[in-house]
């Protein structure tokens, strides 16, 4: 089967579960902030590495539910607070939290998700002390993906950021959660603590892949659908193909670079010359040699795994995270 | 022991634990201002609770700490927010998170907070089951916090805001987490549901005073130290002395009071002639009738406890809520 349309369908099945886990409410302003992103749909890759991960390791898969609606319901209360926080007024086709319902409710809208996300993880059906170690964890991780977006904010006045840094901030921001949807199927699935391990690497790997394409896909990608090619640029992102380029490219070049880079109306043409500029230097194939770096270690994680439809899966996402177009 | 002096030197243990869990980190500006708050002091009401209800039904109060440290950090990533929300620019003599730090990092260091709370609250020592219990507890009531804060919102928007209205807002807003923490000591101490109800009961009547109390100091309190006499005025904040003014008042003075309420530039004879009214009509005089019977209604909960040093504690913490003079 198609793995793209296999995720599709998938997704469906958790954005029932995290409709059925997210209430209605009263303030009525507030519970529609709360279920805007919610019903506006998304990859729900989180809650499916978790089922996959449990049932790889002999788990019984729907076990992993409220865990991975927890991860789904803090991903988007991240969503809307970093809306928020990047002045960004779209989010799935759509206006985000805050540009539909003001600041004060996003914020607040976030702050109530976060809080039903422990609400839910505690319905999973485990012993209390896997329990705890769960919530441990999603506490953890959250406080990790605040300190990558504050990283990714201090990014904004730095020039002197370096692959690190970079690296530092997305294994922060975004990875943590690949990591621990992964981590945490495996020991609701009852994984040894070795295995489990593995499963934490692949996840790991996986997300800083997967986020390293995304920022590829906003140079190269199909633009039909979503943000304009080179949004990025316009907005001034230190993405590893930037961070790169800035090493590599001839001075003259970097003026180029410069002048467009991080100025809001570049025309069209200004950002397809700075794709070029990116391109010639190598720092896109750089990049997408980075990713594939990764989604071969994510790979590698997995081999300590007997054969499985489910391992067969997680090694299709992996390929998935560098093969999409969008 | 003087309630007050008592409360004071036992804030400085709570204090103490509460610093002792918040972490020093990177990025530094985070962590700079997830410390502020803490580090300004407070009156640790919250954990005090707990700690008194624990050691009141019979347990180890110092159990309580993870528990009480993690209500104080709910209650800090709270005021950190609200105070973003509704714009005030100081807090406990020192200038506001994201009056100090920026709006953005204001919303990461609630958000880190919130996520430390639930790190901190899970190495209470009591029984797995008794911790998924409290987490659960920590999480409705967050989201209850939510949804008191904005109703607090919507009514500035509100001109027909009933008593019923406000007291459902300080409920959610303030009183749950004083019940939250008498409901949560009680349980760490292993109450019987029976007992941990009624301390429940304690701690939701106790905030209910607590809150209407402190608005009935912004018109009546000492204010050499801390607001300005009236500032709930000059904020058009709704408080219930406002609610039952607008409902016994001659229309000529409601037409004075309308004039100043909400004008933050009034001058302190217009706040004053404010005041006046409202002691005229005899509202400040209702707040504080109210205050006292939830006060009342408070220690009558306790008649389920035998004697003890902790149960005088509680009753002389009902007797301060409305004898403070700010």
């Amino acid at each position: 089967m198609d793995v793209k349309k296999w995720i599709e369908k998938e997704a469906k099945i958790f954005t029932d579960s995290l409709l059925a886990y997210l209430p209605e409410g009263k303030p009525e302003k507030l519970y529609r902030a709360i279920n805007h992103l919610p019903s506006a749909g998304g990859k729900r890759i989180r809650p499916l590495l978790s089922f996959l991960t449990c049932e790889a390791v002999g788990g019984t898969p729907s076990d992993t539910v409220p865990y991975g609606v927890a991860l789904e319901i803090i991903h988007t209360f991240t969503l809307i607070h970093d809306d928020l926080m990047d002045h960004d007024e779209e989010r799935r086709g759509l206006p985000s939290v805050h540009a539909l319902f003001g600041e004060d409710t996003a914020i607040l809208a976030g702050d109530a998700l976060f809080a039903k996300a422990f609400e839910v993880v505690s319905q999973t059906p485990v012993k209390d002390s896997i329990l705890t170690h769960l919530i441990r964890d999603l506490s953890r991780m959250t406080q990790e993906i605040c300190e990558g977006q504050q990283l990714d904010m201090d990014f904004e006045y730095r020039d002197d950021v370096s692959v690190n840094d970079f690296m530092e901030m997305i294994d922060k921001k975004t990875a943590k959660m690949f990591e621990y949807a992964a981590y945490g199927g495996a020991l609701i699935g009852g994984a040894s603590q070795n295995v489990a391990e593995s499963l934490r690497q692949y996840g790991k790997n996986l997300g800083l892949a997967f986020q390293i394409w995304d920022d590829c896909l906003d140079l190269v990608g199909d633009d039909t659908l979503g943000k304009p090619l080179g949004s990025d640029i316009r907005e001034g992102k230190k993405t590893l193909v930037y961070i790169h380029a800035l090493q590599y490219l001839p001075s003259k070049d970097q003026k180029i670079v410069a002048r467009i880079f991080g100025n809001k109306s570049a025309s069209k043409n200004d950002i397809q010359s700075v794709i070029s500029l990116l391109k010639k230097t190598g720092s896109i194939s750089y990049a997408g040699s980075q990713a594939s770096k990764f989604v071969s270690q994510a790979c590698d994680s997995l081999e300590i795994l007997r054969e499985s439809t489910a391992k067969n899966m997680l090694l299709q996402i992996a390929s998935y995270a560098i093969e999409r177009k969008k």
